[in-house]
This record gives C-alpha cells, structure tokens and sequence, in this order.
C-alpha cells in the first residue's frame, strides 16, 4: 500500500511561533500551576523550545528581541499569537482521551435501558459489523461516521486519542488517513477478537487476526509524516470474553515484538466479571487473564476498571500500567463507581480519561472532567472521610493531560507545557462570542482566586464553544475565529 | 407603584397560530405520547384551542379550512408554523424549573470544595447580600444578573421557573419587571429570612419582611398584561434554620390569606437535618417544622429532599405538596442522592425538577433531566432491584414539564399539549445549524423507536443550540432563527 491520500493537515509546514498569554497546566497530580503572562516559543518541528513563565514584554517585536537573547538563534519568519491582553483566555494542554470507540460514534446517546453485556449485543456490535466489509457503501459509511468523531473530538480539544475501530483492517486504515488528514494524534485500535458468542457474525478467524495486524501496522507506519509519528497503531484485543487464549498470547508477543502499545477493557461491569472468571477459571482474576498473555506492559491501557480486588490493582501497579477512567460511560450503562482517588493516591496507578463513546454519550474530555469530579462526589457520598475520595479540579485536569500522556506512552513528548515537548495545546475563552458562560465584570481578575472560580465556571458550565483554538504537533488544526462566525443580536 | 416599564414581550398582541408538525409530551407518569404530524391551534389569549393529532393536511391554506370546519369560526389573520417536513425537528411542552436562585448565578460554577452549609456562608450569602441595598450601582447589579439569567434560562427552553430572589424587596420587584419584559412564566419568591447566625449582615427583621411581602404582593399583581398573570409571588421561607418560628408562621399564614404558592428547602444534607433537629426540637422531623408552622400546602414546593424519613414523606403525601428534585446541585454539593423513582411511585410524591441554581452549576433543565437520570443509576448501583430505581426518559420529562406545572399550581394550564392550556413550548431541532449532536442519515426515520433513539441523543447530548424557538403563553419569546446567524465552514 502507498499513500493514496491528501494528508493537508499533518502536512503542513510548522512556522516558528511565539506564544504570549496564559498557560495552565499540571505538572505534578494535584499541582495546578498558572502561568500568567508567559512565553513559549514552539519551533518548526512543533517542539517547545523554551518556556518563560516570568515574561515582561508587550509587543511582537519584544517577544522577537527576547527570543533571540534567549536563544541566540534567528528566523526570518515568525508567527507571534498574543492573548495577554485578555483575563479570560488561557492555554491549555490539548486533551487526551485514552478509551473512544470511534466506530460506536452514532450510537451516542442510545441505548440508556441496557447494562453492558446486553448494550454489546443490542447496539455495538450491529453497529460495528456495519464497518466490516469492503463495498463501497460500507466504506462511505466507515469514512462519514470516522470524519465526524475526529472532528468533533479535535473541536472538543482532544489533540490525542486512543481509539477502538472495528475488526475490519480495510476501514481501519482509512481511520488512520482520516487522523492524518484531521491533524491529530492518535493511536488506531483494530478491533481484535475471535470468539464471540452472542452476535457470531461480528468476528473474525485468528489468521484473519494475523493478516490484518501484520498489514496495518505496515499500513501506518508508510503514511506517517516525514520525521513524524502522528499515527501510530495499538494491540487491541477487545476485552477477554471475546478472545481466545490464542489469540491473546499471541497478541501480547506482537505487541512486544514491534514495540506497540496495547489497550483493552477490565472489571467494567459485575457479570462481565463473573463471565470472564467462568472463561478463564485458570487464570486467579480478570487481571491475571491480560498479564498470563502477556498484555500488561508499561503502555497497556486498561478501560474503565471499576470494580477492582487488592490482588489485580497490584498486578497493574507492578506492570505499571495505566487506567483509562470511564466515568460517564459508568454511569450511563450503570456499571460502578471506579475508586479513582485511592487508585491514584494509595496504589500509585496512573489514571487517565476516556470518554468510551458510546457507552459514554459524550466526545468532550471537558464534560468527562465534570463526571469524573461528581462521580467521585457519589462515592464520597457513602464514605466517611470525603477527602479521600473526592477528585479535586486540578487532579481531574492531571488526569485529562499528563496521565493521559502517560497512559499512551508519551510522557515525554505531551501532556504539559515543558521545553522538548510537543505544542498539543488548546486555546480557551471563557467569553468566546457563543459562550454558554456568562462571567461577569467583577470575576475578572488575575489573582489566582478568581483565576480558581473561572476555572471552575468552565470545568462546570463551558463546552466546546469555549475551546476555540486547538494545535496538534505546532500545527493549528481547528481555528473557529476564522471557521465560525456567529452574530448574536439581542 | 405603578408600571413604570415597557414590558415588550410580555404586552404583545398573540396572533391565532396553527402549528403543525411533531409534537412531544407526557400526559402521565413514563407514558410519552409522540404525535407525529398533528395541527394544534393555538387562539389570542395563547390558549390551546384544539389538537389533532391525526392531521393529513399539508399546506396552510389546508390548515385552515381544516380549522374553519373543525371550529366553526374564520379569522382574518392566521399565522402557520410548519415543520412537518423536517423529521429532526419537534415541539416539546417548555421546562419548568421549579427551583431556582437568581441572584446565585454568578457563583454558577463555583464552590466545589464546600458541603452545603459552608458553602451558604462563604459564597451564597455573601452574593445575595450584594443586591440588598437600593443604591443605583446595586441595582444595576441587580439588572444585569437577572436579565442574564432569566435569557439564559429562556433560551434552555425553560419557560416558567420559580425563583428565589434575596431578601430585598426593592429589586426583588425589579426582577419581576425583567420576567415580564422576557415574557417569561415565573414565580417571584424574595427571600424571606429573620435569623442567619453565620452571616449576620444578611438578615431582615420580621417587621421588615411583613412590610417587603405586602409591598411586593401589591407591586406584582399590578404589572401583569390585561387578563394574564404571567408574573406571580411565591411566599419563600428561606429554610427552617434562618426563620424564627414568629416569621415562619405569620408566613404561613399569609400565603393562605394571599392565596400564595409557598416554595422552600428541605433534607438537603446530614449537618443541615441536625441544624433544624437542635433549632426545632419541639418538632418531630424536619418536615414538622413546616406542616407546625402551616406552610404545607397542595401549592408547596420542598426543594431537595434528599434525605427524608418515611414519617416525612407521608406527612409530604398528606399535604400535596411537590418536591423540586435538584440532582446536578446534590452531586455538586455531596448532598447524597434523593430516591426519586420511589417517591414518585411508592409514596405517590409529586416530583419536579429544578436546576437549583447555583447549588447546581447549570441553568438548563435539559441537563438536568441527564443528571436526574444518571443520579439514578448511581442509586441504582446500590440496589437491588434496578428497575425500582432507575428513570426513564419520559418519567424524567414528565418531572421537567407535567410535575412542574402541578408544583407550581399551575396543572390545568402548562405542562403538557391539551386544549385548554396555555401555549408554553419550545422547538427542538436536533439538526440545528450549531448543533453539538450528530445524526446520520439512516438514523431519519419516524418509527417509534428511531424517535426514542433521537429522544436519547438529544437528552443526553444535545445543548440549548438545539432549542431554536420558545413560547410562553402563546408569544415567541425567543427566536434563534432569527436572531442568531451562524456560519460554519468545514
């Protein structure tokens, strides 16, 4: 296979740009810093290049003069984006949403009456055995459905997802272009399992397994941009009770021999557990299933693990691997409550967001945040000591960037705003011109109070209206002051 | 006093309307009735003046002959709203928020770390506080919050909520003004409180409250339109801890005088149920306090009751009074979580919703229907019987619209489409041109369940861009269609 497409967006040339504004990000779990009136210059290969978090400059040609007795170096060309002078803009590091099905899109919102091993059966899998075909009408389907979740994530300000698409290698490929073309970071999950019982039709033989993930991987790593990884294919067997023993060994060496990430779901839902102890009664829990076939690594994502024994969070810990947290698809399909708070503080295991499209009805990370916090509001509820339990605003947004960085294996290249690290970042106004937050005169203040509340006002009120511009790899990937105008007469 | 406004909306002239398309509601607990291409003639006193819900007709002039024989009378002037072409668009019954602070919605957003009673002390109180003067810098305050709220709420699809204001007369008769310059359906509760020990500067005394509620009674009911009353006072005994028991009972008693609706808290949190225990200690439960002090009425609306014993909810059941079920603020605020399916069916307990403004950070019903649902399955994780728990779609918007109108005491006149009542409505277009939800072609059809699919998009991804025109007793109050151009270039 060559590349066959327009890659317009991940191809683009990356000018030299000089950020002047405030940024907002987490460091460390529980460690919000706001850099008020700061500079971060981003070079030509997307790379920050330097942070100055105590900035005095005003002007353009200021921040040119700075960088140039900063680092010594000149550029003919450079792109200089200021929104100092405004208190209710910041940036922010572009989200990462670690479990989204992208196949499973039009489902989104449907399906509320059914618990998950039903809503699989009911929804999913005649939806996604849409997509496994090669006709021409399953394709325009495949492409139609997969054009519009990446764009309304990347408009959400999701610069980085793990995704799940079908078993279907054909399609899948075409998810990948659709992210190179779209500009964003992803990670393309060919859906694998071999053994499903309730809807036969959707699977697929182990040697067909074979083939597609042997030719996808080839696939992705032609279409990638010079010097680039934007796209990069993850192992993912879909969750046990649809693999064969196999199939998941087999996987688990794949991954290790080409060096891939893995994801996979765990402990979701209580007769999923009871089925996969009733599948797998060798294996001593549902965790031990994943690690007997070697699928536990350093970059293997397990989604949603709610109902979690001592024994399995210490077998995820010792392979350091990371949880991707479900909280609206949880309570969507009334699956639990996860102790992300005790996962993330006594077992030391690093969690990050997913939306689950479409067992979450949402492709925001924001709202995901907003769950997350009031799930863990629900299980304080039955607790005795709240601060153990409640997630705080500045863990949830730990949680949406850096751990997600983490849990995708690129804790090294996004997640925060540090030199050497990628520019995935997005663009917030609080008072963007169709806002659905209304802050008033007095609000606006830098001190880092009020800076607190409005974080809150967006966390809890704001929406995709208020994430206006949003860069993948240093490259400007959605710009709705140019691709929106809305006028608002009262 | 006298009017001393232009009440722009509100004093409209309300040409005869035929609407024709797909209308929407609940005319009983978890029955919603989906009339696909029905006429519903809607006369000049925004009543609704027939419904036929089996229409063939398709063009205006069709539907009046069809009104002409079906009435027996002719009209010079006839406005048609048709939208039977489209199937991603339907009429909905307006929301009614039965529980709102209006002077809260700054703080919208804000306050997560507290539990409820701090949370009144650090932020509430001191909010309100800020409109209890009649210096023109407060009152313009004052305007500016309440304009902005009463839009906000308009714009959602909420017409006709019941709010608490402050405990100042003066600009509690302003936000009276704005309801009916907006053209809303409200209820106008000044906030009645003799006794606040963590905040002492925000109090009245009795004399002062006696004297605020008779002027404000009088003001009111002079500024309605000829022959409406759009605009209504609502006695609003803060809650039990801030009332002496001389207040609550000359508030009672003035509320049977008047004829007033009565609206206040109750069993919202653990520390506020001891609160009233020790304040009250003659009374048997939290519940008591009100029926002692005779401010239990068929027109009472108990806003939370999150925890109640079954002596209370009995005691509720007796006086018919309706609960305002607030999930997003309860989860917000670790409140806990109300057993709403059991009120609603074992203690028979009329329940409405209300967005609990700013205990709870969103303003719009429909996300308070999403919350009220998941709240449910929180609940229902604990139990069971889920089924015993959980809420349906209709049940849920029977609470928003149907139970709304019964809280309020207005049953025979809003809440769902019957000759008869008032034409309270919203038009939702699930494909409106900003609209959040994707639809994909093949999910277009108008069988129930494609409906009920679509109902489940919109409830648990749709926003107020999706509510595109709003009516309240029979005036177009807010037309985004007009009003708002939005261009989005892909």
């Amino acid at each position: 296979m060559q590349h066959h497409k327009v890659h317009a967006k991940a191809m683009a040339a990356i000018p030299y740009t000089l950020y002047h504004g405030t940024f907002i990000h987490t460091p460390e779990l529980d460690r919000l810093e706001i850099m008020n009136n700061a500079l971060i210059g981003v070079n030509q290969k997307g790379e920050i290049d330097f942070v100055s978090s105590e900035y005095a400059g005003g002007s353009q040609e200021e921040a040119i003069m700075f960088f140039e007795q900063k680092t010594g170096e000149s550029h003919s060309q450079f792109k200089y984006v200021d929104t100092s002078k405004d208190p209710l803009k910041f940036f922010l590091p572009g989200f990462i949403d670690t479990h989204i099905h992208a196949s499973q899109y039009p489902n989104a919102g449907i399906g509320l009456e059914s618990l998950l091993l039903d809503w699989l059966t009911d929804y999913t899998f005649p939806m996604e055995d849409q997509f496994t075909d090669t006709n021409s009408a399953k394709i325009e389907l495949a492409k139609k459905v997969y054009s519009k979740v990446i764009d309304r994530t990347l408009r959400s300000g999701t610069t980085c997802a793990s995704y799940f698409t079908t078993t279907d290698p054909h399609t899948s490929n075409i998810f990948a272009d659709l992210c190179l073309k779209a500009g964003q970071r992803s990670f393309v999950g060919k859906v694998c399992m071999d053994h499903n019982e309730t809807y036969p039709s959707y699977e697929e033989s182990f040697e067909e397994c074979q083939d597609s993930m042997s030719s996808m991987v080839k696939y992705i790593s032609s279409i990638n941009p010079h010097n680039e990884t934007l796209v990069r294919p993850i192992v993912t067997p879909r969750f046990a009770p649809v693999c064969s023993r196999k199939l998941l060994k087999w996987l688990g060496s794949f991954a290790s021999e080409h060096n891939l990430p893995i994801q996979t779901h765990i402990g979701e839902n209580k007769n999923e557990i009871k089925l996969v102890a009733d599948l797998f009664p060798e294996c001593d829990n549902y965790a031990s299933v994943y690690s007997d076939h070697d699928l536990l690594t350093n970059t293997t994502i397990l989604a949603h693990a709610v109902h979690l024994t001592k024994a399995e969070r210490l077998l995820i810990k010792k392979h350091l691997c990371s949880v991707s947290h479900c909280p609206t698809s949880n309570s969507f399909l009334t699956s639990g409550e996860a102790p992300v708070k005790q996962y993330l503080h006594e077992d030391k295991i690093n969690v990050s967001l997913g939306t689950d499209v479409s067992g979450g009805f949402d492709s925001s990370i924001l709202t995901i945040i907003r769950q997350a916090i009031l799930v863990s509001h629900h299980l304080a509820m039955k607790s005795n000591d709240e601060t153990d339990v409640k997630l705080t605003i500045p863990e949830a947004i730990f949680m949406a960037t850096k751990a997600g960085a983490k849990a995708v294996g690129l804790e090294h290249q996004i997640g925060t705003f540090e030199k050497g690290k990628r520019w995935d970042a997005q663009l917030i106004d609080l008072n963007s011109p169709n806002s659905i937050i209304d802050i008033f005169d007095w609000q606006i203040k830098k001190d880092r109070k009020s800076m607190s509340d409005l974080l809150g006002k967006w966390i809890f009120s704001g929406d995709d209206r208020n994430c206006i511009k949003v860069w993948c790899n240093g490259r400007l990937v959605v710009d709705k002051t140019v691709d929106e105008w809305v006028f608002i007469k009262h």
